[in-house]
């Protein structure tokens, strides 16, 4: 391990961390969201609020959303833009979820069938274009244009992003820069926006804006390492999905892109049968994480997404001390040490 | 055939009519309109103007862009909002073909192999996210509040009319009042949609708007219901895809309902197998094509159909003459006769 990850890990000892400071000060406002996203959710056909439904109240952490409550409320902004547009994002991210089951034909999506296994694909691509489109249709209502614009181009950047992962599924060749582009379009991107959106609605300086937005994109970044690591390393009943769900698929992560540059050939040769050939037997995964560790890919992955957690750190700087600050820098913290 | 019926009929003689006076008319627009939706289906990643380009440029008659752009010549408008309207509204109309053809599993559109048989439903579902975010993209640029009020509701409007159609696939027993339902969220708002930015744009009256709204609505649903009957009747060269596709997916459209509504127990258990259990064999689409006209059912679609295109020219009379109101009243005959 280089010098400066040690460094970086240092820095970072392990203490108990949570997301509870956050949540709890945006409590109020997250309650409204949810019963706005609710009452956006109906239609007069059922199905529709009963598979988005079934997404939504799953739960999972609303961190975009809450993303953009908290940072509202640096700006101490008490306005109602704030709730609509935090529904908005995670209407756009559950519709992206929606898709991306579909496109991965994944099983599980946090601990329960995914709505793809339930009411299968069909219904899943059209859920998620109406979740799409409730989304702008609430936006356009809050007739605040710089937000509908930054929301609409991250909408096309996530697309991209999500077509070139397709392309590089079973990519082992694929270079560290070209995953990074991947994550960053796919996932950062609307953390970055969710960010941001905060300083908009609250008219906050240009300079506000674009240090939300280097918050939002860094914090996403170590989110999706730390999903990509965990996705080997977790407890599956602690993760919400199966564990070896990229491996299984032949998603290629960071984990694995780290490992295949550094194996000899027999390594390599293994992980083209397991993840191009997908050919894959008993006993695989426990020797592909046998190769991630083998090769530090595990550390180095946790040692990049902590730089990141660590500029995500630093773009708060600028903004007073105060609750919410101290909240949302415990919340990059909790991203670093989440166990799902 | 009911008098009235008959009446509809006698004031529509066949004569020869085309689209060329209203293409002609919008031809410097439509260009322009070509021009914009290329340059915006560019992206890093190559796959997705690959593939939406492909759909795109497989021509299809734009009718829906060339809606918009010849509802805004009814005011005389010369501005530029117009082209980038008109080119949402076909990257909106794009999107939706993308997810339909890989909902219903299509393998030819517009007489091609379709882009979910040539690239996957997965690429084909991300590339329908692009092409919508780029959509709104375009929308928001334009700064119209209203036209993005009518578009973003129309998107979530036709989501739910797909995911209608889903639930009666094979849904024999739906009534005539369901299934116009379906088509009109499913086709008719976006010719609505197209037809009322022109009076939105253009600053037109409420009441222009209105009969705009009406006159789209109606070519819509008469456009759907022609669509209906050729994919019993057409050639399958001149269509442009598969005669019997509808028939072949156990799609119920107007003309089996109506057939099956005058059915006997014997032809009712013939749907049931051919529609509902698929169980389809050599000869079943002749038998089905001869239910439908000993039960009249391809004449009273027509019939309906017929009803609705007067509605849509008695909307523009509204409008003084000219060569864009006379262009728009023969492209509603020309709905009527079309053969593909």
């Amino acid at each position: 391990m280089a010098q400066e990850d040690l460094k970086i890990l240092q820095e970072e000892p392990r203490k108990s961390v949570s997301l509870e400071p956050l949540m709890s000060l945006v409590k109020n406002d997250l309650a409204q969201v949810n019963d706005l996203i609710l009452e956006r959710l109906q239609s007069p056909v059922a199905l529709i609020p009963e598979i988005a439904g079934y997404l939504i109240k799953s739960g999972g952490k609303r961190l975009r959303p809450v993303l953009t409550l908290a940072c509202a409320q640096l700006f101490k902004y008490q306005g109602k833009k704030a709730i609509s547009l935090a529904a908005c994002v995670e209407f756009i991210h559950t519709a992206t979820l929606l898709h991306d089951d579909v496109v991965d034909d994944s099983a599980l999506r946090r601990g329960q069938a995914s709505a793809n296994q339930l009411w299968g694909n069909q219904a899943s691509v059209l859920v998620g274009d109406f979740l799409f489109s409730r989304a702008f249709e609430l936006m356009v209502e809050q007739e605040s244009l710089p937000a509908l614009k930054v929301l609409s181009k991250v909408s096309a950047t996530i697309a991209q992003g999500e077509v070139l992962q397709l392309l590089h599924i079973n990519d082992l060749e694929m270079t560290t820069e070209k995953y990074l582009e991947i994550i960053h379009a796919k996932t950062a991107t609307l953390f970055a926006a969710a960010a941001r959106i905060g300083a908009i609605i609250a008219e906050g300086s240009v300079e506000d804006e674009k240090n939300l937005k280097e918050f939002g994109h860094n914090l996403g970044m170590a989110f999706q390492l730390v999903d990509d690591m965990l996705d080997y390393t977790a407890d599956e009943k602690t993760l919400g999905k199966a564990v070896g769900d990229d491996f299984g698929e032949g998603k290629i992560t960071l984990p694995v892109i780290y490992s295949y540059q550094a194996s000899d050939r027999a390594e390599k040769e293994f992980w083209q049968r397991v993840m191009v050939n997908l050919t894959q037997e008993e006993g695989d995964f426990e020797e592909a994480y046998a190769l991630l560790q083998k090769h530090q890919a595990i550390e180095k992955t946790i040692s990049l997404a902590s730089q990141y957690i660590q500029k995500a750190k630093k773009a708060l700087s600028s903004f007073a001390s105060s609750p919410i600050r101290e909240a949302l820098l415990e919340t990059c913290a909790f991203v670093m040490q989440r166990k799902n």
